[in-house]
């Protein structure tokens, strides 16, 4: 039995339009004014034909077969019809999509990336990290190639002719990468000879494509110890000249691929690196600063990654609930001609779909406008425009990769529990979404990380810039609609958070100063806490935007109702967060290390 | 690269004799009173290396090789190792551990059974389901069967010659049974011919022994629709006469095995009965009723098994949080010597360490409380006293059900998170308990079943018997340490909570009244806050049960601080628990049906 997938496009229509209206947005960004509603439709139309046509029936597939690798040939091979597909994504143009004109890209802006990312995402997780990667090294190629380095990695990546991908990773460090230990040589005709191990090198070898394009960290000789001497190098599987000609292969091997406990049709590469031809891209010892241009981006992916796979386990859940008969409602027979009534009418199955459901559109609304805050900071003419987009998106990314990739593990285990034993059961399908999601909150930073890029850095060493912004912008919406008879159940609440989010940042920042533990000790609370208060925030817009808009009255009523539920029965969990937090380090650190177990 | 496991016999011992003083209620209730401290003593120790050195080893190769099922022959192949190990569990005498003594078991009390069966899951949670299921049918046929049956059944299965099952569900009812559409006609012999399809059945076939006894549900003709018109029915795989020859192959043969997220070592079948030969035990129509009394001790012991597998996690997560070196601690480095500190420095990894190890301590206090209470139950002379422990244990038994597996979902998943990308391997075998938990609050009665249980039965159609007497028995704990220095850290608080658990259950009861719908809104919600009180008194009773006892100073150390942790950073999630029940039936019923998606 395969699950289902229909692309949420009312919803998303209803996020780019009424809630964020991107057509005004667009009208004032340069490169993006010609972009009508028609031509968005357009795109997001075609999107879902080719999600769910194309990439959803592969789902399983992917899941059952994973990727095979050839230790004598070291190639893998990908599952049966993913390449077929990676052909009609390149046919359809979808591979540019969101690239710079000048690499050959279509250029439109990451506002419309992202809800065809998520379609892509919700319709095939696995598939949809080879694509992904090709996005990261899009960026960095576009940022700190050298012309020449554009002409000859970026445009074929853009093209979709080759894929690229990010080589951090080594077996004993992930995190720490000040600690790694691959070294970079330099040649005699300027480029660079590597040499080192890594590992966990998402969509580092497939069937593809003919090259694929590395971006490896590595050590030049006499590099300062630590992240400082860390510089980026690009590492094509076949050699590629300045020339832009591809010659022979590179010394660049595939060693292995890894069993993991999900995202099976994702090939999680093994590449041992043996003197391979590098160039150097951006300046040396900077790699680290490189790479960072493509975390923001990478890691709102990574949260749309977790909307995504939400999405799709919570139709297939809500299917069931309608369809599978078990048990009368307490309150008597609702459908008495049937032998028991459906799921849906049990209170604790609606509970569960209606989490799903505030998590999800909650999210989307919060990562869509993440990427608006993406192209303003890129695209803007104002300065201080693009300053403050930039400030305040760098303050959501961790919020929204660690919040919505965490919501996504709740979601699909939600939505595993609705199918009760048959969702345990591989043949429904249910549970190869519990298992795919949970990588989400690990790569790309695991949820740790966020939580103290965050409070760490977004809060303490930037003093807290994107936090007061966001609160602005809340104080205004509130301020704003605090006479709205319709939005009273919402602002005064909403009103009260955000003045306690404030002050409990300032007193964790004052603990903090006098010790730093205090920041690990909060952080993970910290970050789920603010989470929730914007996804609160992003609901109450959302009842005020779709009042505002055309939508349907059914339309109204269910983002009013879904943030009703959300403000009744998810918002409370603030307060075990905030208790969680002011507890303070000494609730973690006073217990000697040899005393726990 | 295999997972460790070390038998937490210290934190047993500590609750078996410090905690719960068994060897005061040993000696007064019958049968045990020659249960000595060594001979417990030597019973755990054996227990501990038959499973660190028999069932540990296995658990990782039960997971990869799984069952495999012979279409031909219809039979089913256990994982290399298991069918060995199981002898030994036979040789060594653990089959009838505490099975009644007139049966050809040992007679143990369940106290001791039930950290025995902690270990054995601990260390093969998919090998333990075999066993687990032959006790559940001993219970049935203890309790129900004739006495030919006993002989013909009971004994071979006490002996561990024969296995038992427990058949149930059907593809299109499993909570709710009285859709069950088995069929079993009178044959002239004074046996019936079961006709019908079973799913779900755990080690419904297998290739331990020469026979499987089958307890199966289904209605005889002209029985009353609904649940009122089931009968249990004992099958045998291979016919067994009155006499208790064994015959030849019944017509019950296994059409399938279930391919499922986890516990693949644990044979999933569906078992078709076609004319297949069967006795009726208990009363015709009561079979249900029979199945009940199975319930309780099957639930308790799956939510031990919850609590077993997130045992094993922690083991795990703690020495790799020691041994794994990754960033400085954000005061300093503390290792300076070595390239990076390990993990255990940092805030967040010890705040999912604590989380861990406050709720599997926690949980193991709170089961192993309730093995007393069964014990007393069954065994003791004063029939006010075995009222009063199974109205408590019929209270505590869906909240340490669904709790303690609720909490080993979030157990393995915090313990596959400390190890990062690692986590998410397969050969690093952390990603196979957060599979193999995930069944745990699914099967035996979902976590929404347990909380209609506790919310719809226990509490409104029992009165709220057990609460009184827990709450009373809180009452008393918290006079009694009133004016405890060294326990005020804990006592005010847990007596505030306990005010407000009978509040809002009074407040819960007149909703229900008027609107049974809001029993099924605030089930859940209510059954983790109540586990999160209960866990609380467990807590607070330990570290006054450590203070008094010979432990050492670290031991008591460790369990104070792990209370204090608990109190400040888990018990707050009451408040969420609190907030989102009394939101009410409203909350979740006022959204349409067609408005979810």
């Amino acid at each position: 039995m395969t699950t289902n997938y229909t692309a949420p496009l009312a919803d998303i229509r209803f996020d780019l339009f009424d809630l964020l209206e991107v057509e005004k947005l667009f009208a004032r960004l340069p490169g993006c004014g010609e972009l009508t509603r028609e031509t968005i439709d357009a795109v997001l139309d075609e999107a879902a034909k080719f999600s769910e046509a194309v990439l959803a029936p592969l789902n399983e597939v992917g899941d059952r077969q994973g990727c095979t690798f050839d230790r004598t040939s070291a190639e893998v091979t990908t599952p049966k019809g993913f390449k077929r597909a990676y052909e009609q994504y390149v046919e359809g143009g979808w591979a540019g999509l969101t690239a710079p004109e000048a690499a050959g890209g279509q250029g439109l802006p990451e506002t419309v990336g992202a809800p065809v990312k998520e379609m892509i995402d919700s319709a095939n997780l696995a598939w949809g990290t080879y694509p992904l990667l090709s996005h990261g090294a899009t960026e960095a190629l576009r940022v700190h190639g050298e012309d020449w380095q554009k002409e000859a990695f970026l445009k074929p990546i853009v093209s979709g002719e080759w894929t690229g991908t990010m080589c951090l990773t080594e077996a004993h460090c992930g995190t720490d990468l000040g600690l790694l230990k691959t070294r970079a040589e330099p040649n005699e005709d300027g480029s660079h000879a590597i040499t080192g191990t890594k590992i966990f090198i998402t969509a580092g070898e497939h069937d593809f494509t003919e090259n694929i394009v590395h971006l490896v960290l590595a050590r030049l000789p006499d590099a300062p110890p630590g992240v400082k001497g860390i510089s980026l190098f690009i590492v094509p599987k076949m050699r590629v000249g300045r020339d832009g000609a591809m010659g022979g292969r590179n010394a660049v091997r595939c060693g292995g691929i890894e069993h993991k406990m999900g995202l099976k049709g994702s090939a999680t590469c093994v590449i041992n690196f043996d003197g391979a031809q590098g160039w150097l891209i951006g300046e040396a010892n900077r790699g680290l600063h490189a790479m960072f241009t493509m975390m923001n981006t990478a890691r709102l992916a990574v949260g749309l990654q977790g909307l995504a796979v939400a999405e799709r386990a919570y139709q297939n859940a809500l299917s069931y609930a309608r369809e599978r008969l078990q048990m009368r409602a307490l309150s008597g027979a609702k459908f008495p001609a049937q032998p028991a009534d459906p799921l849906i009418v049990h209170g604790d199955i609606r509970r569960m779909l209606l989490t799903q459901k505030s998590l999800i559109e909650g999210g989307r609304a919060l990562g869509l406008y993440a990427a608006t805050l993406v192209d303003i900071q890129h695209r803007s003419e104002d300065p201080a425009e693009a300053t403050r987009a930039e400030a305040l998106v760098s303050f959501l990314t961790p919020i929204i990769k660690a919040m919505l990739t965490e919501n996504a593990n709740e979601c699909a285990s939600l939505a595993l529990q609705i199918y009760g034993g048959h969702g345990y059961i591989a043949d429904n399908g249910m549970e190869q979404y519990a298992r795919d999601a949970r990588i989400t909150s690990i790569y790309e930073g695991t949820t740790q990380i966020q939580a103290l890029d965050l409070l760490g850095r977004k809060i303490m060493q930037q003093r807290g810039e994107g936090l007061q912004l966001f609160l602005e912008q809340l104080g205004a919406f509130c301020a704003q609609h605090a006479n709205d008879e319709s939005l009273s159940e919402f602002i005064p609440e909403l009103g009260t958070l955000a003045k306690e989010w404030m002050e409990v940042t300032q007193t964790l920042g004052k603990r903090a100063v006098a010790n730093p533990d205090e920041i690990g000790a909060a952080a993970v609370d910290y970050l789920m806490y603010s989470g929730y208060i914007a996804l609160a925030d992003a609901w109450a817009r959302s009842v005020a935007a779709a009042d505002a808009s055309g939508q349907s009255e059914d339309f109204k009523q269910a983002k009013r109702l879904t943030a009703r539920f959300y403000f009744a029965r998810l918002l409370p969990r603030t307060r075990a967060h905030l208790a969680a937090m002011q507890a303070g380090a000494d609730s973690l650190f006073a217990m000697p290390d040899a005393l726990f177990g």
